[in-house]
């Protein structure tokens, strides 16, 4: 997908979601099915001046439904698509400006995910999302997404 | 605890974590080893006109942090607490302003919290959040806490 439309992409969320306004959120990628999120520290600090764990929960969350949400546009399948579950696990603080990385851990997952929406107008998505700090995990979440019919 | 204490609480957490000042939390109560937070829906809607599932996972992450903090509070035994790991469920749409509420699931939990801080100088508080939607279950997230020395 061209940046373009993965930008135009962002301004949408931005503009339906009003709290994404707040999480330093300001650039998406979008390439081989992996969704990767560009985000600035300060708005996302706790008291300790480190992530805030409601932060990364929340933009983990988000990253696995943009990721979802992205595969259907490029196949232009759009879908109303909703997070049922997810597992996060902090492993060590947050303390830099970092990257959420989106990917599907299934190698299969979004041909699964299209063919299941061009049969049935619905489909479901497992995804990974994790945050690296020095190359080592500082945050690893599991979801589930599915892709509704509006 | 007095309610101006948990007040004072609340202005603490938004003057030093700066999304929650975004998250429409206008109330925190604290009772019975019992936290409830009072939402407003508007700052937390999605591009559905439900609630933002980033919003939701985030204040859940929050609340279960401030149960162990005030648990901790109420003992004058103040420990930095941490969020280790957390699982969510969505299983219907939050479509007013709503609720969450976070308590111990094991009922000795917050004693047991206690006794590890007071012999070891940390501990660990397992908690459950849930937002009920017209009395039925719409959100339940679990979580594990850890609370450590400065």
């Amino acid at each position: 997908m061209q940046q373009a439309r993965v930008d135009q992409f962002l301004e949408q969320v931005k503009a339906s979601i009003p709290l994404v306004n707040h999480m330093g959120l300001h650039r998406i990628t979008f390439e081989n099915s992996e969704v990767c999120f560009q985000v600035s520290l300060a708005p996302n600090l706790n008291d300790k001046g480190t992530g805030f764990g409601g932060s990364i929960s929340g933009l983990c969350t988000l990253a696995g439904w943009a990721l979802t949400t992205l595969i259907l546009i490029e196949q232009d399948l759009e879908r109303s698509a909703v997070v049922k579950t997810g597992t996060i696990d902090f492993t060590a603080p947050v303390t830099s400006d970092f990257i959420v990385r989106c990917y599907c851990p299934e190698k299969d997952g979004a041909d699964v995910l299209i063919e299941q929406v061009n049969a049935k107008g619905r489909g479901r998505l497992p995804i990974v999302a994790e945050i690296l700090q020095d190359e080592k995990l500082a945050v690893r979440y599991a979801g589930d997404y599915v892709a509704l019919d509006r």
